[in-house]
């Protein structure tokens, strides 16, 4: 069968929903993904590495990059600035591969905007109370950004109805499961198999 | 977290699809999901049980139920009737299952236009060719029923548009395993999910 073209799958979630540990469970269990890594002026946790959880940049090299045009979407958040680098994402879908990005609503609603075919995940941890205790046990934040990144939390889920999937993130192994089958489902889509077909998929 | 009411799955195909062999792997494998029986006027083929395939009824039967308003859907096909009893889809539904429906594209307009909630999978062979290879192999069918299976295929694809997912059936496995993905994936369905969290889950 013909290479599908890959597929942009959004996701979003607040900060401790546990992003990082379901989109390594999931690139390990799927070869078709690759990772959007996203520019940051925040600073690294320990035990990132740039180039891999993110790429770290200075705001002043952030804002030159919004000035070459070179993200797809970017944003600020909790006094950092986030953003995807373009080129890469575009190269990796062009080769069949399904790119994942990790944005907040801001961000993701430009993608959307401009790749209505994208697909839209929302991360949720099971309450804002567990998501308040997963933050305290990591331990990275002080007391007064927990309290931020929870009321940032409740805004962005004034936007979930903006998200064609919600996943509840109790069960690492259960959410990547999910997401895997979202991607699954996804290349079934219909109107997928079709335009396939169209261009020259011979089913019929 | 609260049960998600049960989803409303349409599985068609043309006959050779394979479908009777993915529908065992898919029941056997997820326990949420309940086949519907259908009624038919055809024979039993060998091996087949009244009651676990089909019901099989007479033309006399078929069209008393008929009479009764016992049918979801109920249509002609290559010269037998076919019917999806209503009282048995919804009292599954109502305990929590996800529900298969096995029927053809007339049916599946039918259920589609009174249900828009349901999800729609249309089966398909690989190509039209290796759909008569296997009706061959099959050996149930004299020389010109397959032809009128093929014909009747080329027609059911041209309903191909109206379903939500398209599944090539080259190799069972992998069929089962894209049919298991969507029904997982449709139950993380945003509005689903904020159904669910307006009826009570709590999340927020």
């Amino acid at each position: 069968m013909k290479q599908n073209k890959g597929i942009l799958v959004i996701l979003s979630g607040p900060s401790g929903a546990g992003k990082s540990t379901v989109i390594s469970g999931l690139t390990a269990k799927r070869g078709d993904i690759r990772f959007s890594v996203s520019a940051t002026t925040r600073e690294p946790r320990p035990g990132e590495k740039d180039g891999r959880e993110y790429f770290f940049k200075t705001r002043e090299e952030f804002f030159a990059m919004i000035g070459q045009d070179a993200f797809l979407e970017h944003a600020e958040y909790v006094g950092n600035c986030y953003g995807t680098p373009a080129a890469p994402v575009e190269e990796n879908l062009a080769a069949g591969y399904n790119v994942l990005l990790d944005i907040e609503v801001q961000g993701a609603a430009q993608v959307m905007a401009h790749r209505p075919d994208a697909v839209s995940i929302f991360l949720c941890p099971p309450s804002l109370e567990e998501l308040e205790n997963r933050l305290h046990k990591r331990g990275t934040d002080p007391e007064e950004r927990i309290q931020a990144r929870i009321a940032a939390a409740r805004e962005e889920y004034s936007q979930l109805h903006n998200y064609a999937y919600i996943v509840v993130n109790d069960d690492a192994d259960t959410a990547v499961r999910e997401l895997d089958a979202i991607i699954t489902a996804e290349l079934c889509r219909g109107e997928r198999r079709l335009k396939n077909i169209f261009e020259g998929e011979n089913l019929l």
